[in-house]
């Protein structure tokens, strides 16, 4: 059997690709060569080296092997890169032929079907070797300041007093001199010798439910560290309203969800350098992403009228501020900029979301879903860019589900079920509970068995109709319907592992959030469903969201094959993307200038449309 | 007998003057009515209103009456100023018709022998009562600092996070509108409701000896509050250069300096708050100035390298931080103004004192000397101005001296000697020590009674040439010469007080510091002792200094009569200038630009010159 294959063998060229149908079995690296596309193999194809590497950037990505753990490492197996030479697809799948890690360009989603853009890595911090001539007479008129700055071409005044406490010491102790780091005219540091090789930033995705830091070296854009952990102020309340009234009008409570999560911020910090090396004081540019109320507390806005109608943001301009004014343990006079904000409930990390999908550019109508606690969708071109709030809350990402949990290992994220269920958990190991991709395959899949209603309902009155194994697992409780998705002992589950009747109602409420906000931005702009070109799914889900089992929900609309793409955490994409590209933050401000906020709850037809999204489609 | 008398009856215009020649025993106020001088007597002479109070600008300032200190209060009389219906001069002085104290300008030290200029009241700080349109439909795309910013015609952009956190609040809690506070087309304060009269700000001197920080109403240029104390920092080290050792190349021991200094002016803004009923959140502009080191030590920056050769200081240009930055207690986003610095050791309390002297002006080669432990001498008119520092020690401050105290209630500050010593103690009570006022009549009355000769040498062996009870109070005591100023008892003082052989020879070091600075500039600038047209000699002594007896020690050289003026601590009062006026804090920056800063140590005659220097000029 034929398995299509599609190469991106240039990414700064839609246009370059090949489409191939390869042999069952065959890896792609043999198949790209028996076709003529370029793959570097130093090794051989042995498995020893990275250069054959590719990204997947559609299909199922296949589980990695230990040839791509010990060669490529977990940052990069995570992010979806394979050996090409080990690797060999069973069903369609897109991938791009790796950049060189050292080429000082960015990959960035793209329209179409997959990735088309590099940005040129010009994240704004530079830095310099100089030799600052000192006075040597004492019938000097000058100072230690203004002498570095003649060296570097500046005005004394525009070094921050931050920087002055150490400069007469840095200046005097190393003759190689003293390398001075800059960002838009104005100097971050002062450090004695040659550390010009040493220029990292960070992309931080605030989420509700979720933080995920990302440690860049600001030269090759190359990543090296990131870390994901769920947002420390979820124990004060889960959604965004819960934690907004738990800070409104208590200054004590809204200094606890701030010292949270900058401590967390802190955690994160810490953690990226201890696993890559790379010293704190080293970090020069931050870019934080993150919805309008937790953007509010990790500056220690008080958020109250965000969570009261008309629903208010007290600042929606990009700020940039000191990593000393912030207290993160970084370079003190580092920039942390935070991108702009829309509405209330339309953040950052939409904005984030609508530069790292290229949403605002092009004739063709497309749809961005950020899945999340509190999800956002967007919908436009290069003429018009509508907005609006879905807010899902934590499903997705395993919260007031029995048996969720997030992303990690020991996560179900895979479900089929056919004559029984079966399942596959992040890392293979021992299941410990559903994540969110988890989540909508099982769910999906009960759907086709008709173990659930288009209502939700679970069918334990009918499941003699079901297979036996199949029949087994759907019982009830006492009063509660569950399925039994896996016993104790199966799959190696310590406990056993229940969806239960209430986790289905979460999952449509959650699902009937994200559907009614594109239906109602589609109604907004008056297009129908065959007029969205392309409707991008974004977030940080347990792994690969399956675009079928999204459909098979009603999470998004069944636009046919191929218009639907998984596109990954697009929010900390954009947050990198302004981290290695001044001008791509720059074009964050112009973007969220151009969205248009949609307030669904002010909208008349927004209740019944919600209502019917509740549901499941029929089959 | 006749007294002559001066009065400046217009401080805008140095010819509007009147020379009076009065009946000793009259009152200023009856001497000037009589002659047809203008001044308000609102109670009719009675000493019950302030009406009618002038500021004595030459000549000694009688001790003042309790009308005096009732009605005025002790910040006034400090500043000399006494009510004329009170007040019959005994010996030649001049006086100025006191501004009225609602008036927006402020009073400056001038050219000439007198009070000659004001200032126009600019001090930046604008406070505006705004009302600001929030949204009241969903459907808005704006947020709290947007309609802020739209209602005084600003950007978003321009208001410092700072000011953010209690933003929404501030909007919604009082009908009237919020007081937007702005300095410098930045916002720095949102406050509820009308604080528009609520304006104030500090004039800060740090000096190695003392610090002074006065409270400015800064509609009116009124001050209301003035607290003046010893630099905690003094217990480890007197000087500069035992201030700097202790700091260096020790981090440890230069944040003890920077916490110690921070301590104690956040104790000061308490107290002048306390004293003046103002809140600390009003205060939203302070002017700094100091030497070299102060400045370097309350940014925390490192002095090392300032105390050696070449002596570079860190940092000479102006410099704005927030008050946040620098932990002051006051409105977090007030700006801290730090006057800019001209060298190692001539910092800006010296370009305060140019600018508050207006030596920077005028066709007259004039001299300026700030006496202080790290004193600077100034010389120069509108053509050309040079500064040099004169490192007289603490001596004048009362420090290192045996009863030296600083010139604080108990202090003597006035010494006459003919038959006998006899003394004057501020407050007229109990008799504590010496301040540098009293220190100077004390040693000028000695050596013209012989008892001192011009070497310094305490003549004890001559003491039975000298009127009998003054021959009683020189003796040996032990190895040590002495001269017993009071006995216990004395002058109610609970214990002796003496003025020892070392007492003198510090004097000679400190006034040989200052007259050889003089010296020197003269030499580099070529002009006579008769080039000189005026000296004008400020400092924080105990209290008014005697010129006669500046002169008969040869801490200045004769310049003949009114030629040598006392102006009072003009360092606080360049600051005040700065703080009230922005025109003013610009100058400053110019006259920095100006002054050429003449290195002694370096200067092949300086050791000779100061040798000369130290002696005390025959009779």
């Amino acid at each position: 059997m034929a398995v299509p294959l599609t190469i991106l063998t240039d990414p700064r060229r839609i246009e370059a690709r090949r489409e191939l149908a390869i042999p069952a079995g065959t890896t792609i690296l043999v198949a790209a060569h028996a076709a003529g596309v370029d793959i570097t193999a130093t090794c051989g194809g042995r498995g020893r080296c990275t250069s054959c590497r590719v990204k997947f950037v559609a299909g199922v990505v296949p589980p990695p092997t230990i040839g791509d753990e010990v060669q490529l490492g977990d940052a990069l197996v995570r992010e979806g890169y394979r050996l090409s030479c080990q690797c060999a697809p069973t069903e369609a799948v897109t991938v791009q032929v790796a950049p060189p890690l050292e080429e000082t360009s960015f990959q960035i989603l793209g329209a179409g079907t997959g990735v088309v853009g590099r940005v040129t890595v010009v994240g704004g911090v530079d830095k310099q070797l100089v030799k600052v001539a000192l006075p040597r007479e004492e019938h000097h008129q000058t100072s230690d300041v203004e002498q570095l700055a003649a060296a570097v071409g500046m005005a004394a005044a525009d070094v921050p007093a931050g920087v002055l406490a150490a400069l007469p010491q840095a200046l005097r102790e190393d003759p190689a001199g003293v390398t001075v780091t800059t960002f838009a005219g104005r100097i971050l540091a002062v450090e004695r010798g040659d550390t010009t090789s040493m220029r990292f930033g960070l992309a931080i995705d605030v989420g509700t439910t979720s933080v995920v830091t990302t440690l860049l070296e600001l030269t090759s854009g190359e990543q090296l560290a990131s870390v994901s952990s769920l947002n420390p102020q979820a124990v004060f309340g889960g959604d965004l309203m819960s934690r907004i009234a738990f800070a409104q009008f208590n200054p004590g409570n809204l200094r606890k969800l701030h010292t949270r999560i900058l401590g967390l911020l802190n955690q994160h910090i810490a953690e990226v350098c201890r696993t890559s090396g790379v010293l704190p004081k080293w970090i020069y540019k931050v870019v934080v992403v993150g919805n309008t109320c937790m953007h509010h507390v990790l500056l220690g806005i008080d958020p109250s009228y965000v969570g009261l109608a008309p629903y208010a943001p007290v600042m929606r301009h990009a700020l940039t501020l000191s990593a000393r004014e912030l207290f993160l343990k970084i370079a003190p006079e580092a920039r942390v900029c935070l991108l702009p904000l829309v509405a209330g409930f339309v953040g950052a990390d939409a904005v984030a979301v609508a530069l790292a999908t290229r949403i605002y550019e092009g004739d063709v109508l497309r749809v961005a879903v950020d899945i999340g606690t509190n999800g956002e969708v967007l919908l436009g071109s290069a003429a018009r860019l509508w907005a609006c709030s879905a807010p899902a809350g934590p499903a997705f990402e395993g919260g007031q589900i029995r048996h969720g949990m997030r992303g990690a290992l020991g996560a179900i994220d895979r479900v089929t079920v056919d004559e029984d269920l079966s399942v596959h958990t992040i890392g293979e190991t021992d299941a410990l509970g559903i994540c969110g991709s988890g989540l909508l395959d099982l769910v999906a899949g009960l759907l086709e068995a008709g173990v659930i209603d288009w209502t939700g309902l679970i069918q334990v009155e009918q499941r003699d109709a079901l297979p036996p194994r199949l029949r087994d697992r759907v019982l009830m409780r006492g009063e509660e319907r569950v399925v039994l998705v896996l016993r104790a002992g199966e799959a190696g589950a310590p406990r056993e592992i229940v969806l239960t009747q209430d986790d289905v109602r979460q999952l449509q409420l959650a699902k009937g959030a994200i559907a009614s906000g594109i239906a109602m931005l589609r109604h907004v702009a008056g297009v129908s469903v065959e007029g969205v070109g392309e409707l991008m799914l974004a977030g940080g889900f347990g792994n690969y969201l399956s675009i079928d089992s999204a459909v098979r929900i009603g999470l998004v609309p069944d636009l046919g094959s191929g218009r639907i793409r998984y596109v990954g955490n697009a929010a900390s994409l954009g947050a990198q993307l302004c981290l290695l590209s001044e001008p791509e933050r720059a074009r964050a401000d112009q973007i969220a200038r151009r969205i248009e906020h949609v307030s669904l709850a002010a909208h008349p037809d927004f209740e019944q449309i919600f209502v019917d999204c509740m549901n499941f489609p029929r089959p």
